[in-house]
C-alpha cells in the first residue's frame, strides 16, 4: 500500500519529520511517499496562509492522483480536506481530523495541545462537528521552530498543557501541529496522547482496507467537465474529469 | 491479532452473521473470536432490552479480558460502550460508532438506514457528539428476522432509504443494525455504504496498531478497589482492579 | 399514594438516607417504600458500575411493578431512567433529572455540586437535553463515605462550590449525589438548593396527580412478546408483556 | 394552598376556561384564584401583543403578591415568565413551560400542537433550553375562537396533528394554547397529551411543597430600590423592594 | 433620513448621551430624533424592568410610526426588538444586536464588556442565535451612574475587561450598555471596539438604503384587526392595522 | 468611497452582473470597482473549485490593497472570507454573509434559495454561526448559465422556493448565488428578499463609516514577517507585512 504524506507548507524539514512519524506508524506493507508543495507559505500560522496553502496542497495531490492508495494531509489545519476528498480517487485523511476521531474512540471528551493560538483549532473541531467532544484547548508558548530545535523544552510545556486538560475533563489529548509529529510516543502522560500523523496513517490503512466505492452523488462526487484557467495540468485535468 | 466480536443479545445466528462479516473485513493476521452473552434479551429492540443487555455484555467481555487484543461490540446500539472501554485492558469499538466515524472520513454529512424505529439511533449519534454530521435517518419496515430470512427483499427497502438520504444531503450512509451485517458489500449505491462490523474491525486493527497506553486518569481509568455483590467472578475481579 | 424509592447500588445505608429524605418531602398521604437491588456495585462511582447497576435496578423495579403508584430512582446518575419508564406501568422520576427540571422553574441557569468528578454529570445533563441551562459543575473533594460519616465537613465544601457557581451565573444549584440526600435543607445559600430526592418525590406526586395514560406508541411503549434468557421472573414477564 | 391563575389577555372567557381546567387538576386543599389583566390585547397572537401583555401581566401579578402561594401563567407564550419569577415572592410556573417539563418526564422527545403558527413556540422552547427534546411542532388551522365555539371540530384536527408528531418520533405531545385548556383529558391518543394548565397547577403545588427559599443572588433576586414612573402602585412598590 | 433613537428607560440623560453618540455616527443627511418613554423604570437593570419597559418602548415607537425612516433602540437589552419590528413600518435595529452583527463582520469570535452582571447578555446573544460567535462576557464592577459621572475611571475597567476577552480569543469586543454609548471611540484597544449606538445608526442607514418591502407573511407581518383595551391610541391603532 | 467588487471565478459575465447590482445599491458617493481573478475555475460549483478559488481571490485582493476603502466578495460561498479580512487593510464583506446578517435584522428566521445543491450553503451558514436562524434551504433546478440566459424562467422557480420557505417559517429569504445578483429587486414576494451584492455594498459602506481600527491582536491581526514561495509579489509582500 502506498500512502502519500502531503505537507501543505513549503518547509522540507516538516515534510521529513512527518514522513518519519508516518513510517513509524505504518504497517509492514505500507510505503510512505512524502511530498512538499511547489509554492505557498513556508509555515502555516494564520488563516491567510492556510487559505493560500489549500491551492498549493490540491495541486500537489493532483500530481499524485492514481499513483497512491491513500493520502494523509500532513498539516494540522486539515487544509482543504473536503476539497481533497472530492479531488482524489483514493481515501484522504487529515492529521488533526484523524487524531480527533481516534480520541473519540479512547475517551469521552478530548483536549488538544498546540503551539501558539488555539482559535483556529476550535473552529476546525467545530467544522468537523466534534465540538461536543472537546474538553478544552491549550496553546503552548513555543513556535514550530522551537519544537524542531529544542524538542525537550517544548515537551515539558506540552505535558503541562496535557495536565491542565486532564483536570478539565479530557480522557485523551490530541497533539496538534505538524511540528509535534512523533512527540506523543516520547511522552508519559496519564491519558492517551494522539499523534496526528500516526492516527492518520492507521485510519488511511483502515479506509484502504474497507475498499469503499467512490461517490457518484453528493457533495464529494468527482468534478465533471469543470472549466478552469491557469491551473496545473494535473489539477485542470481532474476538474474536467477526463 | 485476536479481535473479540461480542454480541449483546443471546441470538447465536446474529453472532454468526457478525463474525462472518468481521472475517470478511479482517486483515490476514487477524483472528475473529465470536461470543454470545449468557443471559439477556434474544433481540435488542427497545430501551429496556438495551439497558439489561449492558450488564450481559460487560460480563461477556470480562470473561475475555486479557485474552484478546481488541473487542468489537456487535450490537448496533453500541451498548455499554463507554463502560466496556473502562472495563477492558484493550481497545473497544462499537459497530455503529465505527460506521459513523468512518462516514465522517468519506463525506461531509451522513445518513443512517435501519430496520424499524430510528429514535434510539438519533439519540446514539447525539451521544457520540456527531449530530451535526447527521443528514437524516430512515427506518425500513422490516425486522431483523426478515433480514435473516429474506435479505434480498430487505435490500430493496434499504436501497430506497439510501436514495432518500442522498436526496437529503447525505454523502455516505451507515447501515445500522447487527442483522444488516455484511449487506453493504452486496449493494450498489451512489454513495459509500458503511457496514458497522467491517468498520469496527478495521478501526480496532488501527487502534491496536497505535499501541496507546491505557488511561490512568479521567472517566475511563480502570476501576480500583470497587466492591460488588452477585456479579460474575471475572467482572467482580475487574471491578476490584486486582 | 405509594412511591417506591429504588436505590441502584447495594448499600443499605444509602437506601435508608434517601428514604428519610423522601419521607421528609412527601405529602401526608404518601407512603415511601425503600428498596435495594439484589446484586451489583456497592457504590456507583464510574461508568462501568453504572452500566451494571442498570440491570440490577430494572430487576428491582420489575419486582414492584403494579404495587406502587410511582417510582423514584435514588441514584444520582438517573441510571437506566428511560428503560425504567418503558418497564413500569407507573411514573418514574430520576433524582438528578427531578432536581434539574425543578431548577429550571426557579432560575434561568443552574449549577450542580457533587462529590468527586463532574464529567458524568455533564453528560447526564446533556442527555436530558438541558445543557443550555447549565451554568457550571463543581466537584467537591470528598467521597460518599465522607458525607455519611462527617456531613458537617462536607457541607462546608459544598457551600464553597455553591458560591463559585453563583459567581458563574447560577440562579439555583442542584446537589448531585444520593449521599447528599437531605443536605440541602440544612444549608443556608444565596440561591435555592435542590435536593434530588425531595424534588423527585414532589414531581412523582405531581405526575400521579395528572393521571396520564401509558403510551401505546413511541420509544417508551411497553415491551410486547420480547423473549429473554436468564432474567428474573418478574423482568422476563414484563418483557413478554403478559 | 392558594394558586393564582393569571391570564395575560383581557378575554374573560379564556380566564374562565383556564380556571376550570386548573380546578380539575388541583389537589383537594388547593384554591384556584382566576385573574384577568386591566389592559392589553384581547388575544395574544403575535410578538407585538405578547410584548405588551408582559407589562399587563406583571401589573396583575403585583396586585396579588403576598396573597397567593403560587402563580400559574395562563398564557401559552409563558409571557414575561422570568420577570414574573423575579417579581413574586412565591413560585411562578408558565403553562407551556410546565407541559414541556412534564413531557420530559414521560418521554424522550415531545411534540407540540397549537392553533395557527408554530414559530413563536419553537422560539419559546428554545428559550427554555429544551430544543433538543423537541420532535416537532404542528399548527392546526383553527383559531382560539373556533376552539371555544366548536371544540369537537378542533379536537379532530388536534388529534391529526398528534398523529403526525408521533410518526415524527414524539413520545408525548403538549397541547399549546390557553384556548385548548382542558381538551387533553377528552382525547384518546397513543401517547400522553399534556395540558399546560393541569401541568402548571401540579408543578406549582410541587414547588410550594418544596418550600424553597427566595434567591438573594443571581438574575432572579428581588429588585431593590429601583425607581420607576407611571406604574401601578403595587408594581412600583415591588420594584422599590419596600 | 430621519432616525428615531428611542430610549426604553425614563432617564433623559441616557437619551441625550445616546443621541449624541448617534449624531457622531450618522451620515451627513441623517437627522437623529431622540425620544424617552412616558412611563417605566428609570434604569433597566433586571429582567423585571426589561419586561415592563417593553410596553413603554412600544408605546413610544407607535407615536412615531410613519414619521421616521428607521428606529434605533437605545437600550442594550434590545428590549422588545422583534415586537418593535412587527409594529413599525420602517426598519428597527437594536443597539446590542447591531454591535454583535458588526462584530461578526470584523472578527471570528467576539466578546462583550458591560457594567454589572452578564447573564442577561448571554441570553440576549443566545436569543439572537449568535452564541457560537461569542468568545466571552466580562462584567465590570461599575454602575451606569458611575459611567455618566466618572467615565475615565470606568474606561480603565472596561479596557481591562477587553484585555481578558482578547486573551480568551475575541477578535472584537462589543461595549454593552447604553451608558457606555460613545466610549468606544475614546479607547485604544488591540481589537475593534463596537459601540452599539454607532453600529445601530450605520446599520439602520444601510437598511433604509436597501428599501426592502414590509413583510405580508411570517412572524413579523403587521397586526391586522387586533382588539385591545387601555393602550395608547397610537398603539391600539397599529394593532388594529387601520 | 471606493468599493472593490471581487469575483472569485474567472467568468467576466458574472463580474459584470455583480458590478451592476452593486452600482444599483451603492450610495451616491460610492464608486464600484469590479475585478476578476487571473486564474482558477470558470464557475465555482463544488468544494474543490471553492478551495482553489480562495488563492485566486486573495491574489486578486492583494493587488488592490491600499487602493480601495472596502471589498465585497462577489461569490456566494464567501470564499476565503476570514483570510481576506486578515489580508486587507480595509473592511471585507461576503455577499452571502451580508445577506444573512441583513436577514437577521428583518426577520426571526430566514431561508435561502439557490441554484443546485444546498449542502455547501448549510455548511456556510453554520460556519457563520447562524444555523439557529436558518428556517430552511431550497435548491432550484437551474444552473448559473440558465439564470444568465433566461432569468424569467429561473425567477418562477425561485419564487416557488421562496413560497416553500415562508411556509417553513422563514420571515425573510436570501437569494444565494452570484448569478442571482440583482434578481431580488424584480420579484414580488410576501417576505423581504435579500440580494447578497446589494446587502454587501450597504454593509461595506456602513463599516467604512464606522472607521474601526485594524486589529493588532487576535486571529485577524495582519501577517508579520511570513515567508512564502511562488506567490504574486503583492500577496508575498502583504504576508511579509512590509
Amino acid at each position: 500500500m502506498r500512502i502519500l504524506v502531503a505537507n501543505a507548507n513549503t518547509t522540507e524539514a516538516i515534510t521529513t519529520l512527518c514522513a518519519e512519524a508516518a513510517r513509524g506508524a505504518a504497517a509492514p506493507g505500507t510505503t510512505i511517499i512524502p511530498a512538499t508543495p511547489r509554492f505557498g507559505p513556508a509555515v502555516i500560522a494564520t488563516r491567510l496562509e492556510n487559505a493560500i496553502a489549500g491551492h498549493a496542497l490540491l495541486e500537489l495531490l493532483a500530481g499524485h492522483a492514481g499513483q497512491v492508495d491513500a493520502a494523509v494531509l500532513a498539516v494540522s489545519h486539515d487544509t482543504a480536506l473536503e476539497a481533497a476528498r472530492q479531488l482524489m480517487p483514493c481515501p484522504v485523511v487529515g492529521m488533526t481530523e484523524a487524531a480527533c476521531l481516534t480520541a473519540c474512540m479512547v475517551g469521552a471528551r478530548f483536549g488538544l495541545v498546540t503551539l501558539g493560538g488555539v482559535e483556529t483549532y476550535r473552529e476546525l473541531i467545530g467544522r468537523h462537528g466534534l465540538a461536543a467532544r472537546l474538553a478544552g484547548l491549550e496553546g503552548v508558548a513555543a513556535t514550530p521552530q522551537d519544537a524542531l530545535r529544542d524538542p525537550a523544552a517544548v515537551e515539558v510545556l506540552v505535558l503541562e498543557g496535557v495536565g491542565r486538560l486532564v483536570a478539565a475533563g479530557a480522557d485523551a489529548v490530541v497533539l496538534g501541529g505538524a511540528a509535534l509529529a512523533g512527540m506523543a510516543a516520547r511522552l508519559a502522560a496519564p491519558v492517551p496522547l494522539l499523534d496526528g500523523i500516526a492516527c492518520a496513517v492507521k485510519l488511511a490503512e483502515a479506509l484502504v482496507g474497507l475498499g469503499l466505492a467512490r461517490p457518484r452523488a453528493g457533495s464529494l462526487a468527482p468534478a465533471q467537465g469543470r472549466v478552469s484557467t491557469g491551473l496545473s495540468p494535473a489539477l485542470a485535468r481532474l476538474l474536467r474529469g477526463a
